[in-house]
């Protein structure tokens, strides 16, 4: 079955995306692999002078029997010893350094692009022919692209009503006006977001694009049912809006949490998924849906493989993706060398299966700490309609909701402001030894004027405030010790 | 001696830089820290998931007896086997992978950052106090943030009349104005400079940057004197501007060209320079005598290690880089973890005395590569006055300077337009095997109208046009074989 091309949409992009006139030196880059041409047109230097060779790195061995966390330790024959050589491949997914530690490439090296186009093809079901990828230096960047691709001062964007407060700022910061859509424990509620877009204030600029985390998202933990986003996609389409989809923790996939820890055991303990089952067990995602080429998803090996690689890349149609292929020449120009070759060589020893051993492995582990979470919670926080935890069934961040009107000084000390009780409790908390992060941190602050003020209301009770933990960064002693601490100063807070 | 203070100049800084709020999250990560703290703030996940331990990679050994270029085998001694591993420190300078590899540290690694400091303590006579360094992901991305920082649309800045393409179109696409100021075969010239801001049209917005690549400049190969740089700054004081030092070629400072070869020889059999004959012998920096912190000097390892480290650093005053940092923590974040593990552990093993070594010998190697070019041109293209070449001092470029004018057809087939003379000997050489780049590419197309028409003419002969090319990036064989083909095509097209 031949695919259909996607729709032009290069109407989006912003104006410096299209005054971004194409370097006069690219005119003739192609002569450079021309044998007949002497090549006296770039400041290349020399690769005999780049003074590195012959590295070797040890990397674990997939299906990664003692799991993803087990030391590679080079007395154990599980691991893999890479090498990689200035000036030829000791494997076929190498990048030479010659190559890798060059100038140019600035979609990415071939070898990796392609391991990342085939995991593409067994991750997503693609509608359209013209599709790609480009590598990112992971998401921070490929988010700052989208929005100098996407955007000018004054245009407006939507995001989740709670949303990742980086992402929100370096919006604003551009003046760019974010506009908040109602949210739920399960994420964007479509039928909300297409009443603000019906309703839009005519005139009032409509907006370019969505910013949505559908995965895990950051800061409530909620994940989009695949039903959702098929509901989102069309409202896309009717109201003619870009999605992008940011999905750093689409592999922290894990299972629905379950409290009795016979039944657990019994469910962790069936056989290994199979590929074929885990990959069936994944969220549909916005790109899967997209027929019309309106998705660019931003995919990053920061929470699966390591955030220090800087190595990202996005998905979506060669029209799109062409303008940041031309921005990244006057940025990044392409993720580092190193990076690249060292990933590219992991992965093809990997290969497709081994990575996704690495990443059914890794959702194991992602299990775990969300139990160890969730069952510190039971255990200590009191049973009360005061507090709410709603497991959450990606990601890395969990969410204590509470209802701060329930605070005994609530009407008295905090004037019935739920900030101040918020206020309060982060600074107690910390005091009483543990760190977590006020949902207010993550608001985003929505000029909401464009559309009826009616719609944009986001939460049905304003005195549930929440706060964000994260269970993916401590072992699971001081887990369980932090969540204690937490636990019984709200315990102290509302007198229970 | 206590070195006074920069200055704050902070009024320089563009709106989106004024407007960018420091992330809500910047202000707990100092608890990260805090060992009575359980930190469950952050998305970090476990530095035991990192899929790489036990890095070995060979570099050459200071003082590098058989030259730069020499091929780094395991089978000689006159090689370093870096070690690098996740949890531990081999060698003082590494920066361990579970660091290396994990979020934080933006303004680049502490092991890394304290090296270039003392490489800047030793290159650079620093005149104020409070200044610092940052990592960069090269200067490509380096402009592109200072764009950022200073540049609001409509914004002015001044660069060389002709000078690197790529950014000159980043400010372009910003909607940022570039205005040409005159340059020579020594480089801008200081009261031709001073001369058009002294004329500026009254309530034109004034240039807040001066954009310059001193050494080597990029396209025509020139370098500006000590003396001018003193010149130039004094008019940055008077006209309150920044000086962006573009310094990419900087340690690509070589001797005076020497015709005579009996002379030359004698010349290179000289004893290698000490390292404090070597520092001495290099150009006096705009940092160097900056007293006020209005220079902003962007360096890069992509001409002295490679291109793809991705790593370059920026030096200036602490109030001017807080800009930068919050910028990258919404961009780049930082460099790749593993390039600044891989070039701070190098840098290490070599000291601050071996790449001073490293240093000197890529000197050598750029002497002959420059003398290997010029000596070509000298032998076959016809001596003329029609065609000027001169011999650069630094960097990766030379030109070849025509004037059109002489050509036969020039009144006729091109209508006495130099421009069309030049498209067509570009198109010419190209046929005939060698691709050299025309000139017509570096013009900075500015708007003059703010200042003085008359100031901003930058070529007393408008006939005058030129091809730029590098001798850095192709063996001695095929550079003389190249550039025959070009003296040939140019003396049969001039009829010489």
């Amino acid at each position: 079955m031949t695919l259909p091309e996607s729709k032009d949409l290069t109407h989006f992009f912003s104006e410096e995306a299209k005054a971004r006139k194409p370097s006069p030196l690219k005119t003739c880059i192609h002569l450079f692999q021309d044998p007949n041409i002497i090549f006296l047109g770039g400041g290349l230097p020399l690769s005999d002078y780049f003074p590195w060779d012959n590295m070797v790195v040890n990397t674990p061995k997939p299906p990664f029997a003692k799991g993803i966390g087990a030391p590679i330790n080079p007395k154990t024959n599980e691991l893999i010893t890479a090498q990689l050589k200035k000036n030829e491949k000791v494997h076929g997914g190498d990048v030479p350094f010659a190559r890798a530690l060059q100038y140019g490439f600035s979609q990415g090296q071939p070898e990796l692009m392609d391991y990342l186009r085939d995991h593409t093809n067994i991750i997503h079901k693609m509608q359209y022919s013209d599709w790609d990828v480009v590598a990112t230096t992971g998401n921070t960047n490929a988010w700052e692209s989208t929005l100098r691709v996407f955007c000018d001062k004054g245009d407006v964007i939507l995001a989740e009503a709670h949303s990742f407060s980086s992402c929100l700022a370096a919006a604003q910061a551009q003046g760019i006006i974010t506009f908040p859509i109602p949210i739920d424990e399960h994420g964007i509620i479509p039928e909300k977001l297409e009443q603000i877009l019906d309703n839009w204030t005519e005139g009032a600029p409509k907006p370019k694009l969505l910013y949505t985390i559908p995965t895990g998202q950051n800061p409530t933990g909620s994940s989009l049912s695949d039903d959702r986003k098929e509901k989102i996609y069309k409202v896309a389409q009717k109201h003619d809006f870009i999605i992008i989809e940011d999905e750093p923790y689409y592999f922290l996939q894990i299972d629905e949490y379950v409290k009795d820890k016979d039944e657990r055991n019994k469910l962790y303990s069936r056989p290994t998924p199979t590929h074929d089952e885990f990959v069936k067990s994944l969220a549909k995602t916005f790109l899967s849906v997209d027929t019309d080429g309106r998705v660019v998803r931003m995919d990053s090996f920061s929470k699966v493989l390591a955030p220090g690689t800087r190595l990202g890349w996005i998905t979506g149609s060669k029209k799109l993706l062409s303008a940041y292929v031309a921005l990244h020449e006057m940025t990044i120009q392409a993720p580092a060398g190193f990076t690249q070759s060292i990933v590219s060589t992991t992965l093809h020893n990997w290969g497709q299966s081994g990575y996704l051993d690495w990443l059914i492995k890794l959702r194991h582990e992602y299990n775990l700490k969300r139990d160890c979470a969730i069952d510190a919670l039971n255990k200590y926080l009191p049973e009360s309609p005061i507090f709410t935890v709603n497991p959450p069934i990606a990601g890395m961040f969990f969410t204590v909701n509470i209802d701060a009107s329930a605070h005994p000084d609530f009407a008295t000390k905090f004037d019935s402001d739920p900030a101040k009780v918020e206020q309060h409790i982060y600074e107690t908390v910390v005091k009483h030894g543990v760190l977590v992060v006020p949902g207010v941190w993550f608001v985003t602050e929505g000029d909401t004027t464009p559309a009826q003020p009616a719609s944009s209301k986001q939460n049905p009770n304003p005195n549930i405030i929440f706060f964000r933990g994260t269970y993916a960064a401590v072992s699971p002693e001081k887990l369980e010790e932090g969540l204690k601490r937490l636990s019984e100063t709200l315990a102290s807070e509302f007198g229970l």
